[in-house]
């Protein structure tokens, strides 16, 4: 293990090996539990990464890749083992404005890639709460998905190319800006959703699109659950492809960002069933405006709709969007467990309702579920507020939570992931056949298990 | 041997089971070279599809899958195999309409899912030139491509949910129609453009997408190749998500496919250097009208459009799609080979000045070389006159036509696959690392080497 230490400083220098109480204080997050690692390394470069690997490789050393470290299933957590940083692997490297793509290197922060591709009149439609801390990296691993799925799909529609290195220091070479590459197995998809367990994302070149000209943001009331997919289709016929978020507020959500101590305020009357930001964006601003303030009229005049108000200027958008983002406010009144599902949207009423029927009930009150979301895509999140964090407390509302969703064949990670803290549950949302399979896969691409050992599929 | 088949009629019934003449009588085809066939198997269901995978895994045997058979890479060679035909799973089983999903099995035609989606309001956007013969699983099985991928993306971006037959018979069972789902891994990505090397897809959820109510499609004449990406950005930006299709056709495809014995006529007149299709689909039918018309006005004002024709009803519109669609001109005198290359838009025209350099004269005459493609998506179809088809003539064609696409990094199939026709050169687009990795997953899933073997990554 020393000898290990040993060679990776002479391969990272220094100030690229940090260890003991360096490492320790290295490691604090306040959103993840990261452990105690071996030693904390920064290497500058995808060659170092693959010393890395050789070296713990041949060391039997566990590796555990960290980007923004704001994961939220304990992904990161590396206790004992050589966490990986790219905090030094940051650099937009290229931007092909013509061709719409860029290649980043996997430390690059979401917003630094975003920014770099709005100065070319480009458009990375990447949109997360972490956006500040979340890095390509992490983003490309976690297969992370956000506010505009709905029209850009998740972060494995955006990689065109990914270098990656494998458990044995082996770098997979895929760098490729081609839009279409049939040219055998497509095997970024290996590297793609799997948290660091099957290889380390280095470098990432990302599809762009160009930027929108037109941006409307609308923020309805609606009084029926049932009226809600149906605006959304509305909407979808409507702005053929424009609509680029569709996100859901439950009342309990919406009170909580729009009083005080948050700094939101209400921009509709409270006491809807529910409440929806809608956005679209496009290349005829005129025209836009016009079709987005069409379809909402319409959507008005048959009854789907209670309320609705249209952002008339940027600083009222960004108002708007500062509600959906404050999900700080779900965790003011005491501890939180946060969860991150997806199912049809018809099952979700009864799904909510099983819900909080099973929610454990310390004391006499009832328990609180703050409930928001990408409706759109079936994917909610869910606030339990935790009473305490006991082990008994925290695995009751987990239960609470996910015994339900079986019923109804959802899935307990629709964009967060799994890491240690769903492992428990893989199988509830996954059959014996599919888990098997994708140990299968662990064996074959790391057979020693030093890759993010223990994160998804647990111990082999 | 014998036994394996009589283990297979009892499972499948004796109309399951074709043997000698009869196979091979269903083994012809226009399009590919099926060889001759141990037996060709038409199981019903995924079970009798999980007995013949077990059945020939304990025998040694090797199994190959047949969708429509209309693949262009001899991928469905089953020379002395099983040959599984999805014939007789071709139900459209299920669309809930309003999720926007379907479950199809694997054997239904590519435009009966389209045709069931539409009746339901809804869009498939799988447009192939095979739309009648191609399966859906034979499109999931090699990522199909297509007309709308600029927009809609690839097959693979359709697929929800799979279930799929692995090489011992275990029916992975990811029938999910959720758009979100980190689970764990997506082992679905396993079967998407493999070629049944992985494992046999039985039935897939497909995503359906609001069918538009516009639909504009224009034909343009441009007089220089570097007008054509400024054009094609010029109109992703005023028509903001809605320009489904961007074909562009060299002269030589043009004039072939507007002249006699082709029945096409032409919309614009000879002698300009590109020709292009655009379409755009959206819901709003009189603010698209006008947004397609300004911007092509814009463009011809500016001189990037030498020439504009707009179709004005659906007859006019199928008629431009029948030019794009009549590829079958390109043999109308001679042998062919046909080529699906993918690069950078600026490397092309450096590109096919060096294919042309370098493809074989037999005889005096210059050599014919037909380009057309879904230049959006950096996809180009060379159709190359053979001479003749000895195997010294294809070879050197080949070499014409990949080796200056190594010098660009691009690839050696956009969409149509590697099969057995493209093994030899899958090295020119892919580094040895790469394919050392897609050879760790083939052993890891297929140990025994009976799945469409020698396809896309060669013998084991």
């Amino acid at each position: 293990m020393n000898d290990a230490i040993g060679e990776l400083t002479r391969s990272l220098g220094a100030d690229g090996v940090l260890t003991g109480q360096d490492a320790i204080d290295h490691a604090r997050s306040p959103w993840t539990r990261l452990g105690a690692p071996l030693a904390v390394l920064r290497p500058r470069a995808t060659a170092e990464v693959s010393d890395i690997l050789r070296i713990a490789h041949a060391a039997g050393l566990a590796v555990v890749p960290w980007g923004g470290r704001t994961g939220l299933v304990d992904g990161a957590q590396a206790d004992g083992a050589l966490a990986v940083s790219t905090e030094r692997m940051a650099a937009v490297e290229h931007i092909d404005a013509g061709a719409g793509v860029m290649r980043v290197q996997a430390g690059c922060p979401v917003q630094a890639a975003c920014e770099a591709a709005e100065a070319q009149g480009l458009l990375l439609p990447l949109d997360l709460g972490s956006r500040g801390s979340a890095t390509i990296g992490g983003a490309v691993s976690t297969n992370a998905g956000g506010n505009r799925v709905l029209r850009y799909g998740m972060m494995r529609e955006m990689v065109l190319g990914l270098e990656a290195v494998l458990a044995d220091g082996t770098v997979i070479g895929g760098l490729n800006p081609l839009i279409k590459n049939n040219a055998g197995y497509d095997i970024k998809q290996l590297f793609i959703g799997t948290e660091g367990t099957l290889g380390l994302v280095t470098r990432a070149i990302l599809r762009l699109r160009p930027r929108p000209t037109s941006h409307n943001v609308a923020f309805l009331a609606v009084d029926g659950f049932d009226a809600l997919p149906r605006i959304l289709r509305r909407l979808e016929r409507a702005l053929g492809g424009r609509l680029s978020a569709f996100e859901v507020m439950w009342p309990a959500y919406y009170d909580l960002v729009t009083t005080a101590p948050a700094r939101g305020t209400a921009p509709l009357p409270h006491g809807h069933a529910f409440y929806v930001l809608v956005e679209a964006m496009g290349g005829d601003p005129e025209a836009d405006d016009e079709a987005f303030e069409r379809v909402l009229a319409d959507a008005l005049e048959t009854g789907e709709l209670a309320d609705a108000v249209i952002a008339k200027s940027d600083a009222e958008r960004k108002a708007l969007w500062a509600l959906r983002d404050d999900v700080a406010q779900t965790a003011r009144d005491g501890p939180i467990l946060a969860f991150d599902v997806s199912l049809r949207i018809e099952d979700m009423p009864a799904y909510l309702e099983a819900v909080r029927a099973r929610l454990p009930r310390p004391g006499r009150e009832d328990p609180r579920l703050v409930v928001f979301g990408h409706l759109g895509d079936g994917n909610l999140h869910l606030i339990a507020s935790a009473g305490d964090r006991s082990r008994e407390t925290v695995r009751a509302v987990e239960r609470a939570v996910y015994d339900p969703l079986r019923v109804v064949a959802g899935s307990i990670s629709a964009e967060h992931g799994i890491g240690l803290m769903k492992r428990d549950f893989l199988s509830w949302s996954r059959s014996p056949a599919e888990i098997a399979l994708m140990r299968t896969l662990k064996a074959a691409l790391d057979p020693a298990g030093i890759l993010n050992p223990g994160k998804v599929v647990g111990p082999l």
